[in-house]
């Protein structure tokens, strides 16, 4: 996997549930700590989306495979890559390691959300593409 | 979607994030609590799993798509439907509802994690299975 | 303790560490859950922040005891009591129940945190006050 | 304060609430990361209770004040002193800063949890002191 962006964590004990593994939920939580450490290249999220006139860049779906169980104290690497920019979405892979061994893989699809007169609407992808352009320059 | 078990359960400001809507984890974990609160009528996942010498009724894989946004204050439905007992595996299919809208649907698949000399190995889901019927007798 | 607010609330199997009992940080999130959930009857904090120009009734400081373990599927009551009105903070006390027995205590202090040029200010609590009870009214 | 054990963390978009800060019960679960980080040195807070027959180091009473708001992307410092070994409790002090601001502090009292007949006892704390002292030698 080429990444994008990629960073270390390591697993607390409060990441884990009776069954003395990471509860899972906190994965996907570790999939979007990475996404949000990779704008935090750019000014960050709230700037970023401030710019483009969205209140985020927030999840349409995400999946995950489970690989290997995680304990406390286990220290990762969280690698994340850009698979397409979408007209209306942005589509990212993540691959989690625990030394050579994949311990979980998952994707998540992201919108621009924009506020509408009765909610939500997705903004165009791009908007956000450029906005990353202009703080890489 | 007929439903095998549901909850209901209200959103709170610390479910969500800085753009105002559920932090996405959460939602997963909206599932988990629903697959544990069916087991509750059944003894609960501990006294479970220790009939079956399981360490868990753990995720392998899941996935969510995320159709509106949820806030604080909103009161939700969470409904889970048993799709398939597998020889390894269990699929479970989850919808959220606001009232009369589909917020959220996913998919768990779980195994029966058992404790093996060199990790974790999946056990036969037919224990689980037949541990919930004499629970149910 | 004479009762503002009080909930009911099911510990889950995520709430809870490897230790198999709740993670205590989530404690707090359970005062702030009650908190919260009191607002919403006048509106919600969101809306009663907007009106009185501020980002938020935050934590200056918070405190707790814990008394008996709270384990998954545990149905728990927490209720709070306000103690005062202070010119500058909101003293909050919180008590949680399961069944009759106290299983954990806690107060909170709350600020009504304004924007300021560099950072954060303490507003008046009056402020606050005042937008309850003309919702109350 | 002269630091025992200390830890860097950068605060995530999912750590902070829709007021665009840290949610405060986080702030816990960093003190804590800090305590399990420091027993990691040692085998870690399973090995551990292990050897001295406890279910977990946990916690009997906890406090914090909120000096300063802490956002996404802030790199902070946890810091842990450890200021008495009781008899039956270890009182330990908590320190976080951004550069050198200290944004709060914090007090954990912990017991050793001892499984016993009707629920948990607290049990010598010297047997955690000597474990520790047996790890460090």
């Amino acid at each position: 996997m080429s990444s994008t962006h990629e960073l270390s964590y390591t697993v607390t004990f409060g990441d884990c549930d009776p069954a003395g593994i990471v509860f899972y939920p906190n994965i996907y939580g570790w999939f979007d700590r990475c996404f949000h450490d990779w704008l935090a290249r750019f000014g960050g999220h709230a700037a970023i989306c401030a710019e483009v006139g969205a209140m985020g860049a927030g999840l349409m779906s995400a999946t995950a495979d489970f690989r290997r169980p995680m304990r406390p104290n286990d220290t990762i690497r969280v690698a994340m890559t850009i698979r397409d920019w979408g007209r209306k979405s942005l589509t990212l892979d993540y691959e989690i390691r625990l030394g050579d061994t994949v311990t979980a893989t998952g994707t998540e699809i992201r919108g621009l959300f924009k506020p509408a007169e009765n909610g939500i609407v997705a903004g165009n992808m791009s908007e956000l593409k450029d906005a990353i352009a202009r703080h890489e320059g």
